[in-house]
């Protein structure tokens, strides 16, 4: 096993976008792949490391970017100023979600027809956006993702699977929020699961939020645990 | 591999009761067990294969007996009649569960220390309940349960894990009924975690009701198949 990565650099609308792609060079032929998507902050190595993770699973993992090539964002003021611009446009969201799919469908290690997306916070709106919209992927995995709907029509029945794994105590997923998406996708038609976990919030699984002193908002060693699990069971669930 | 089936019969608050106990008998020593808890029906043999599932698994089981011996009913008029009686005192059903683990522990094959519970229906009130009192089992699993609180003082925190596989249409659970139970359970500093399966009802484990014409009652295979996944998952972990 040799985990590999690599930088993936392509058009897309607004301009040009550069993620990561991990895959394991020992394996030979195309591969279910995995988009990951990442949380408020933009492309970061913590994205790449889950990349390189799937990669040694024996999917392909591209680590996107949904922002622009450069456009990263720290914790602290000004942390939101990308994503705020999307959330103001979410077509145009929709259409870089498809586009860094499309990217990841082009890499010679994917099998075209077998793919999926995970993603963090932001990054898991990316993926309830991506099965809302109706591209291509199997199945999707939402962590600590943020639920509201986009305001273009949605397709029904959404084909993708999915998978959230909420934090019970997440400030930005309160419980008739989680109640109103699974109405939602119950009336989509999706074939939904929700996990949810007591005495998590949001951002369970951003190790860099250990300790964190923010309301709702921390790591959480075991619903990090229990939900990466989740996925992994979930993937092979819907590549069998 | 050779799974056994024994009759376990013993004496409890109120009468005498009779389960079927499971293990594997190319195992030797003690080994972690696991209590099941049959749904309104009382004893029958749809608990005792579970029983032997979880036995071929490495666990010893015993699905067990909360009405007395020879108490059990149909589907139809006066399926409910030894559930209704539970229910009308929940203390008495608490001491009968307490019996029932007794003589879980008490079997040689059972390592005393290391037990759960999992049930069906009723049986996943009875599992909650056992978490609410403060029996002695590592943790529970609920599979399309009911959530209603007992009438005698639970303890905090509570010291089992719970996992609760729910039906997202079980017109037992609504969605209000759900989140109480969550926040009930945070209150009390349980490990819980929710599993929430879209376009599942109430039963969705029993195959018996396969093509049932109750709104919001039937089989479904998927939620079956991944809450038993869950549920193996979650043994695993709380007997690490």
């Amino acid at each position: 096993m040799a985990v590999e990565r690599r930088a993936l650099i392509h058009d897309g609308p607004g301009g040009r976008f550069e993620g990561v792609f991990a895959w394991d060079d020992a394996q030979s032929g195309a591969r279910p792949a995995v988009l990951v998507i990442p949380n408020i902050l933009g492309q970061k190595e913590e994205d790449n490391v889950k990349a390189e993770e799937l990669a040694a699973l024996g999917y392909a993992a591209f680590a996107c970017d949904v922002y622009g090539q450069g456009k990263r964002t720290q914790r602290g003021p000004g942390a939101s100023r990308y994503m705020d611009e999307m959330n103001a446009d979410r077509a145009l969201l929709r259409d870089r979600l498809a586009a860094s799919l499309a990217a990841l469908k082009a890499q010679p290690e994917v099998e075209e027809s077998r793919t999926a997306a995970i993603g963090f916070c932001f990054g898991g709106k990316c993926v309830l956006d991506m099965a809302r919209s109706g591209l291509d992927v199997l199945g999707g995995v939402s962590f600590h993702g943020v639920y509201d709907r986009p305001d273009y029509d949605t397709v029904s029945p959404i084909a993708a699977k999915l998978l959230i794994c909420h934090g019970w105590d997440d400030p930005l997923g309160k419980p008739e929020t989680v109640v109103a998406l699974a109405q939602e996708l119950t009336e989509s038609g999706a074939d939904w699961q929700l996990h949810a976990y007591g005495h998590a919030g949001h951002a369970f699984t951003d190790r860099s939020m250990k300790g964190s002193t923010i309301p709702g908002v921390a790591y959480e060693e075991r619903a990090d645990r229990r939900s990466w699990k989740a996925m992994k069971d979930f993937l092979r669930e819907i590549f069998a």
